[in-house]
């Protein structure tokens, strides 16, 4: 079985001034991956008519897949649709489909039928050798286009066409264009191999530190078992890869080697899979019929934040109290007046009070708490910036710890914020075993 | 004077395999942006020998500037240092002032001297024939290759060297080195243009309303003068770049056109200039010397925690009641039981019983408060998915608005925060206008 690879595309010049973040090339390959396709590749360009054929033309070399991604919308400083429409040697035709669709969004969706303007019709406008992927998101219908022998001499080095793809940038767009049209497409065109990752979730312990614990291990591995490290904000993921023909020989062929590194890793060990630590909290609460909150100064509701973008977390998540201020400390947690002025508002015993507050008041069977200078300034010769108290609790006890983070502000945030989730899972698994 | 351009490659699986998302690109283009130095290309590869190898001769032949991201961490999957080494000839030594730092930092600020380990000590290796850019963040040095004719036959078709500069993928080492190291010598390395953008943040309106709201304006710019839409969620930016050798006469040249796009978007422009909408606020409290909190129930936090990003927030904001749970609204922001049980959670009289609590209980100026149905579930025929009520107020007055977001739930909680924001915003700057 040969593999199937893919490029990924990106339109657009505020890709390459730096004014937007690419979200959408790691959510692409994530779904190709997940069928067995390699993303070799990806490029992000400007707005610039050579640069884009260039790309296609060097692409198409390279993968059988190309997924391209932006350059849709329909103000002027888009000109991909047209150059699609000319590459594979097309002309913009009216598809009634998509007009019916963007009158309906324009009517229904976002109230303002006379919003409807000549620019979103030529949305409808899409090239006669294409297959439409009906976007139901928005107004920017997908494109799949597959290359023939007759447009150029490209594919004549190769032993099969090459499919493109052109999806709108809008991330939920795109996103449901990949799932709904662009992965069922692609599954029935090629032949997959089958790709087998198995990813351990870890806290609390630096990369090299888990390399060394764990080097005569991986010195064990055969070479069809790639192992790579993934470092995150106070956590590393660690992802063993496998390809081959048949997903069940694969798996057979990975579980002696995952098993041990699971043995290796147990005390770090969050979850046995990529999933964020939010979610682990989560299912435990779910499945013990638990509840929590937060009480956050420093994270400054980052970590209500983080619980709360989970579905469902309204199950066992009551709410936080951000008290950035003291006196909301005092008011709200009922944190001592004199504890605030005497060991001050990064303190143990500060953190300490606010847990018991939040538990109190909220009446939830856990809480975490968190306090801490996380800079650029606010630091001083005996607290300097990324000192931080955390302290996590039930009703009968609670428990604090110090860090240090050594970070800029929005580190040190997230840095604090994923050490006080993992207290708080070390806590919740501790207390349930001791019932 | 010609321009120069840059690449930007990063190197590791974890971005083809989309486990993370690229942040740094976004950070380099910026920083080069800011100079003058246009970056034409981007590129994500494997860690893979030969793609590495090749991307390399690639994008010396686009660009004088090379940057390199990744690949440099202690563990066995990185070979980037090793291929630079051999990619311009050559050999690695012991960078003693590198050591010690590493040692420093295991000492002073990991806190845990036993465990500086042979592989961290390997990361004070480099190659001989490179720069050390010194990296008082972290253990991995950044290290500037120049291009010489002797090394391949490939700059000889060009006519001046390029600049290889290596570093690593961690984002906070990798913007400390971009600023402190790598700016100020492509400075001297350089002549370079200058470049000028204005950027118009807008809030409340949609890219295609404003494209036709503008168009006969954005039809009579010179072709010298770029116009791009930057959408994101709930606000449009709209940036103007243009090019030159002098910034003055580039800034002249600029000014009617930016002149008149102010006057014909003011109803919807939030700042002149690209920064955050907490910015902006945070901006308008400070001068006023006002404080205020948020009542958050959706949003999750999302809100408090965009506000507390802002270094020195905590000035004006005194924090959040996060009140998922009704019993929270009640218990906490005194919120009607009868208000709950008749017109529900989601709804006008919730919200403003909510923003009229905690400007009570946290006794602010103003106060923000969102309540919502994010999904993915949870919706209903009368109240479906997306329905979200947002008030705001001060002391005196407070005043509530609808909302419906279509979209999934982290769009749906971003899109309900850059409302809210706006609608406070706009309260505070009537407010103190009515003064």
């Amino acid at each position: 079985m040969k593999s199937v690879n893919a490029s990924i595309i990106t339109i657009g010049d505020e890709l390459l001034i730096g004014q937007t973040i690419d979200t959408n090339s790691a959510f692409i390959a994530q779904e190709l991956n997940k069928i067995g396709i390699w993303v070799l590749h990806r490029v992000a360009i400007g707005d610039v008519w050579d640069e884009i054929w260039n790309a296609l033309d060097e692409e198409r070399r390279r993968s059988e897949v190309i997924i391209i991604t932006g350059g849709l919308g329909p103000t002027a400083d888009d000109i991909t649709k047209p150059l699609l429409c000319k590459y594979f040697g097309g002309k913009l035709v009216l598809n009634e489909k998509v007009l019916d669709h963007v009158k309906y969004l324009f009517e229904k969706v976002y109230r303002r039928p006379g919003a409807l303007l000549e620019m979103n019709r030529k949305q409808a406008e899409v090239p006669d050798v294409c297959e439409v992927l009906f976007n139901k998101r928005g107004t920017a219908p997908g494109m799949l286009f597959r290359s023939h022998s007759h447009i150029s001499g490209i594919d004549a080095t190769r032993d099969r066409d090459s499919v493109f793809i052109s999806l709108p940038g809008v991330p939920s767009e795109m996103k449901g264009l990949m799932t709904e049209e662009v992965i069922p497409r692609l599954k029935k065109s090629f032949e997959l191999p089958a790709i087998v990752h198995k990813t351990f979730f870890t806290a609390g312990r630096g990369e090299s530190a888990i390399a060394d614990h764990i080097k005569d291990w991986e010195a064990s591995l055969p070479s069809n078992i790639r192992l790579a490290y993934l470092p995150g904000f106070g956590m590393v993921k660690l992802r063993m890869t496998i390809r081959g023909d048949k997903k069940e020989d694969l798996e057979k062929h990975l579980a002696p080697y995952s098993e041990k590194l699971e043995e290796l890793i147990k005390d770090i060990l969050v979850a046995e899979e990529d999933i964020p630590i939010q979610v682990v909290i989560g299912r435990i609460l779910k499945e013990k019929n638990k509840t929590m909150a937060t009480a956050e100064s420093c994270t400054g509701g980052y970590i209500a934040h983080l619980i709360t973008t989970v579905p469902g977390s309204s199950k066992y998540y009551k709410g936080t109290v951000v008290s950035y201020a003291n006196e909301v400390k005092e008011n709200m947690l009922g944190v001592k007046h004199e504890t605030l002025i005497s060991a001050g508002a990064v303190s143990e015993d500060t953190v300490l009070q606010m847990v018991k507050g939040v538990i109190g008041k909220l009446d939830v069977d856990y809480a975490v708490a968190t306090s801490g200078i996380m800079g650029p300034d606010g630091g001083s010769e005996e607290k300097p910036v990324g000192t931080v108290w955390i302290a996590v609790g039930n009703k009968q006890r609670s428990e604090a710890k110090q860090f240090s983070f050594r970070f800029e502000r929005e580190r040190n945030i997230e840095q604090t914020a994923i050490a006080a989730l993992d207290m708080l899972r070390k806590f919740i698994l501790a207390d349930s075993q001791s019932l």
